[in-house]
C-alpha cells in the first residue's frame, strides 16, 4: 500500500503511519517527493486495513496496489477455469446457451418449454421457482411445487436445471431436488451468509453482477463462495443500473474482456433482463458472444403473452432457433464452440 | 393505467388489449387521438401487470397512474407516524439522533461509547455485532458475543439499542436481547424473506435504501414489512451510489422532502456511510435536519483512529456534542425538538 | 398527452387544466376512474408545455405520449438513410470503419498513419486537430496547423476526413480544407449553438452522445442538426458514465438495437474511447458490429507508446488489419457488408 | 506519481518506464515489494502524461498524488476568497441568495420579479435571456431585447444582474450591458472555448457543475477560467444525474463541505433546477445553506403557473419572504450573514 501523507504533516504524524504498518507486521519506506512526502508499506497488504490508515492524522490518502480478490482472481490460476454442468462444459473454447422460462408458471408450460429449449439444441434449461419481486402484492413464485415440476419436465428432456436461491433455509430442498447450477441474483450478491453456505457446496454457482456493484466487488462476492472451496462459479452480467430510461438495465459488455482478464472463472450474459424487451434480446445476445463471453442466460417462453412474469422480456422458441444458428457462427469466427 | 397503442396498431391488437383488461374485472375505454389510440383501464390498475400489457402485439407503453404502493403512503394515513422506540418518540415533532460506534470491539469500547452517547444528550444507541464485508478476509464483527457487550454496555446507561439483522437466523437471538430497533441495511432492501420476518413482529425497523434503490423501490420494501403487520417503520438515506468518486456515496437530501410527501413514516438519514469521512459528518448531518430529516444515525467512536472497521468515518464523542448544540438550533428553526 | 388530477382535485382545478389545453388549441377529454381522474389532450401534443401542465394546481402529473423528436425518428422516415461521404456509402447493408489517431502530432506521424489506414482496407480516416482536455495545462491539440497536415496526409492515399469541431468560430476553415465529415464531441452535444451551425450546411455530421446523455436527449441534439436542414447525420455511442471505475466509460451496446428502432438514421460506436484501454478495443469491436452497429470510430496509432494524448487507448496497425478480419466475418453473418 | 508494474514485468520494461519519467526531467525512483515493483516520480508531476504511462509495456496503473488543479485549490490560496459583486459579498462570511425568474419574458414581468426580489430583501437577480433547450421546437429565450428588458428591470431596483452565457458570439453585448455576473451552465461546464474567453475578463462567473461532472473536473474547468487571470470564480451545485427518477436531478449536499476543503472559493447551490419542483426548494434550500454554502441561485416567479418555461420550479414572491426569514436564522447558527 502506498500512503500519501498532506503537504503539512509532521514528522511524528509519519512516525505514526510507520507504527501502525509494523503493528501489522510490514515494513514501511519513507520516500521524500518535492510536493509531498509518500509512505510505501511492504508486505502482505491484505493485512492492512485501508480505512483504518486514511483515519489517520496527516494522512491524506492510502493506495492499495496489490488486487483485494485471491483465489478467483487470473494470477492464481492462469488458465480457464472449464466448469463440467451435468456433463455439459462451459469455459475455455466451450460456450453454454442457458434458456427457459422466468418462470414456472404449469406442468403443460414447462414441458413445452423444456421441449423448445432442446429442439433448439440448448443444453441447459433455466427456469424461477421462486421470484423476487419489487411488489409483495406481485405473483411471487410457484415455490417448492414450481421446483418440482421444473425438474420433471427437464429430466424427461435430459436437461440439467438452472435455478434461483433466495434463502439459505431452501437450501436442503434445492439439493433433494438435484439442481444442477444454484443461480444466485442480482439483490443477492452481497448476501453474505447465502454466499458463505453455497461456498460449502460443489455445486456450480451463477453469480449475478448486483445491479450496482463495481467489477472489483463483484469479484469480492465470488471470492467469498471460492474462500469456502466451491471454485465452480460462474459469473454472469445481467445489465447495470445507470441514469437511461428508455432500457430497464445497460449490458455492460466491457465487463467481459474485464473479467476475462481479471479471473480465470467463465463469464455469461443475461440479454434478457438487461435490455427488458424481447427485441433486443438478439442483438445483445450477439455482442455478448462477440464481446468474449463463455455463454448467455436467456428467457424463452412457448408463448410469451401469457407468461405469468417479465412477459415483454421472453423470446419464443421460433426466436431462440435462429438465435442459435447466428450465434454458432460468431462463435466459430472466435474459434469457440457451441455444441447444438 | 394507460395503454398507448403503436401508430399502425390494426383493430384486432386493440380489441386484445380490451380483453386481457376484462379478463382482470376492469374496464376499458379506448380514445383515439391525431396521433396515437389509447386505452384507459378503469378499475384497481394494481390487478393489471404491467410488463405483460406491454408484451402484447401493437401496444407501445404501459403507464401507470395510481402508485403501486398503500399502507406507507401519505394516501392511506394522512397525519405522520410518530413511532415509539421504548419510550422515545421518533416522527411528528419529534426528531431523535441514534449513535454509537460502527461495531461491536470490547466491552471498555463500548462501555466508553454508551457514556458519551449519553453524556451528549442522545436518546437511542447504535452498534454493528455481525457487519456485512465486501471482501471474506476483513474482520466480520464480534457476533452474538458482540450483542451481548452491546446490550450490558447499553443497559447500564440505560439506552436502547439499534443493531443490523444480516440472517434471518439470527432473529431469535436478536429478540432474546430485546434489540429495541432492528436495522435492515442498506444490502438487504431487497432481500424479500429477510423483510417478511420482521414484518410479522412488531419491533421498530429502520430499513436503510438500498445503494442504488429508487423511491419507489425503497416504499415498496417496506411495503413488505407493512403487508405483514408491523407498521413500526423508519426510512433511512445513506447515500447513493454515483459516478463520483472523491466520496463513498452521494447523500440524497431530496429524497427527504419527497418521502415526507409520500410516506407517514419517519425518515432519517446516516451522515457516516454516507460521506465516509469524519470530517464530513457535521455538514451532513445540518443539511439532513434542515432539510426535515426526523434524526440521525451517526457513528461516534470513544477513540476513532483505533476503530476496527470504517475507522475514518466517525466521530469523536467531543465532535457529536457539538454536532447536538447545532442541531438542536436548526430544528428549533423549523419548529420540532430534539430532547437533549 | 394524459394529466393526471391527484386525488383530491377539485372541479374548479379540472377546468383550468381543460382551459389551458384549449388555449394551445387541443381539445380535453376528462375521463373519471375508481381512484383518479385523468385528463386526455387532444391534438398536437407538442405545442404543450409539458412542466407548465405539471405545475396547474391539482395536477399530479402530465405524461407524453408521442416522441419529441420528428424529423429523426422512424416514424418520419421508414427506411434506412444511407448517407454518401464522399463516395463511401454508410447506413443500410453498408457498414464503414473509421480509424486514424487521437490526435494529429506530425506530418510523418500523419503520413504513417494515414498509410496504416489504407491498408488495413479501411475507407475513412480520423484525426483531432483541436482537443477538449479536461486540463488547461495538458496538450490541447496542433490546431489549424494540424488540420493542414491531416489535409494533406490523407489527401495523399485518397481518404476523406473526420475531425472535432469545438468552436463555431472554426468553421469557415474546416470548410476551406474541405473537412469531409464533422464531429461533434460528446461535451458538445448540447452546444446548440453549434449544432444549429452545423444543419444550415450539407457536410455529415457525427453526432457523439454526451457522457450521460439519455437516447430522448441525443435524439433531441440530431434534431437540432436536422431542423436547420442537413439530415446527414450519423450517431456515434462512445460510452456512458456510471459508477464502474475499472474502466473509462461503458459502453452502451442497447442504444444500438434502440436506435435501429427510433431513427433511420446510421449509427455507429466509438470502442476506444468507452473502454480507454487498447486491449478493449477488439472485444468492443465485435460486440459493436453484432450488435448493428453501421460502423466504427477507432483510434490506431503507428506507435502507441509515443502517442500525444490518449496513448492507452490506440491500437497498432496490426492489430488494425486483424480487427479488420474479425469484423468483416461478423458483418457478413448479419448479411451487411464491409468493404475492404 | 506512483508507477505500480504488473507481476511480469521484466527489467527493461522498469528500465523503459524509468527513460520516460527521466525525459520529462523528472527523477525516477525503484522499490520492489513482496508482490509488485513500484516505480515512484519525484518532480513535478503535473509534467508527466498519466495515460502515456499506463500505455507503457509492463505497467500495471500509474497513480496521481498530487492533485491537478492549481490556482483554483484551497493550497494554493489558504484563506477564503470574497467576491465583489457590485458592491455585494460574497465568500467568508457573507452570504448571498440570488434569485429570478428562469427565463425574462415581458417588461411587466421583469417589473414585478424584481420588485419581488427586491421586497424579500434579495441583493442579486438572476434571469435568463438565452435557454438552452432540449428541443429545438421549445421557446429558446427573448435574447437580446430579454437581456435589455433585464438590465432595465434590475436597475430600477438597484440590483446587480447575473445572466447565462451560451455563445461566445454574445460575449460583447454582454459586456455592453454590463452584466455584472455570467453565468456558466450546466452544458457549458466543459465548453473550454467560452471557458477561455470568460477567463480573459474580470467580471464573476458563476460555473454550474456539469450534469455529471466529477469534483476534480469541475474544479479543472474552474482551473480554465482562472489560468486566463479571471479568479472571481463561484461553483454552483446543480443536483447530479442519477438512477432515480422521482426527481430531475439529485442535489448533491456532500460537494459543498468538500469544495470548501479543496477551493478557496465561493460556492452556492440552485434548488429549482436540482430538485425541478417548487415545493422542494425550501427543504433544499436550508439544506444547502446548512451543509455550508455560500448562497444560493433560487428561481422565483411573480406567477409561476404562467411562466413560459420550467414552470413547476419557481417559488413565488411569498414563498421567497418565508425563506429568507428561515435561511437567516440557519446562517446566523453557522456564524454567519445575509444581508436583508
Amino acid at each position: 500500500m502506498i500512503i500519501v501523507m498532506s503537504n503539512n504533516a509532521t514528522e511524528e504524524q509519519i512516525e505514526g503511519v510507520l507504527n501502525k504498518i509494523k503493528d501489522k507486521g510490514l515494513e514501511g519506506s519513507v520516500s521524500k517527493g518535492t510536493e509531498k512526502t509518500v509512505i510505501g508499506a511492504i508486505g502482505d497488504e491484505r493485512l492492512l486495513d485501508h480505512e483504518l490508515l486514511e483515519s489517520l492524522p496527516g494522512v491524506e490518502q492510502a493506495m492499495r496496489i496489490v488486487k483485494p480478490y485471491k483465489i478467483v482472481s487470473r494470477e492464481w490460476r492462469k488458465d480457464d477455469t472449464v466448469i463440467d454442468i451435468s456433463g455439459h462444459l462451459i469455459g475455455g473454447d466451450n460456450i453454454q446457451i442457458i434458456s427457459g422460462p422466468c418462470s414456472v408458471e404449469t406442468p403443460e408450460q414447462m414441458a413445452k418449454s423444456a421441449k423448445a429449449v432442446k429442439d433448439a439444441g440448448v443444453k441447459l434449461m433455466r427456469g424461477g421457482a421462486f421470484k423476487p419481486r419489487t411488489s409483495p402484492y406481485s405473483f411471487q413464485g410457484t415455490g417448492f411445487d414450481g421446483l418440482d415440476m421444473f425438474r420433471k419436465a427437464a429430466d424427461k428432456e435430459g436437461l440439467p436445471i438452472v435455478t434461483e436461491l433466495l434463502d439459505v433455509r431452501h437450501l436442503d430442498k434445492f439439493l433433494e431436488q438435484k439442481v444442477d447450477v444454484i443461480q444466485i441474483g442480482t439483490r443477492s450478491m452481497q448476501n453474505f451468509e447465502l454466499l458463505r453456505e453455497v461456498g460449502k457446496l460443489k455445486v456450480p454457482v451463477i453469480l449475478k453482477r448486483g445491479m450496482s456493484a463495481t467489477i472489483s466487488e463483484w469479484l469480492m462476492a465470488a471470492e467469498y463462495i471460492a474462500a469456502g472451496g466451491n471454485h465452480n462459479i460462474i459469473f454472469c452480467e445481467r445489465g447495470i443500473r445507470t441514469f437511461e430510461t428508455y432500457y430497464r438495465n445497460v449490458l455492460d459488455v466491457t465487463a467481459i474482456p474485464v473479467l476475462k482478464k481479471e479471473t480465470h472463472l467463465p463469464v455469461i450474459i443475461d440479454p434478457s433482463h438487461s435490455g427488458g424487451k424481447a427485441w433486443m434480446v438478439a442483438a445483445l445476445s450477439r455482442a455478448g458472444i462477440a464481446a468474449g463471453a463463455d455463454g448467455l442466460l436467456v428467457e424463452m417462453h412457448p408463448n410469451p403473452c401469457d407468461a405469468w412474469c417479465d412477459a415483454d422480456q421472453a423470446i419464443n422458441p421460433d426466436e431462440l432457433k435462429s438465435l442459435m444458428t447466428e450465434l454458432t457462427a460468431i462463435a466459430k469466427i472466435l474459434g469457440r464452440t457451441i455444441s447444438i
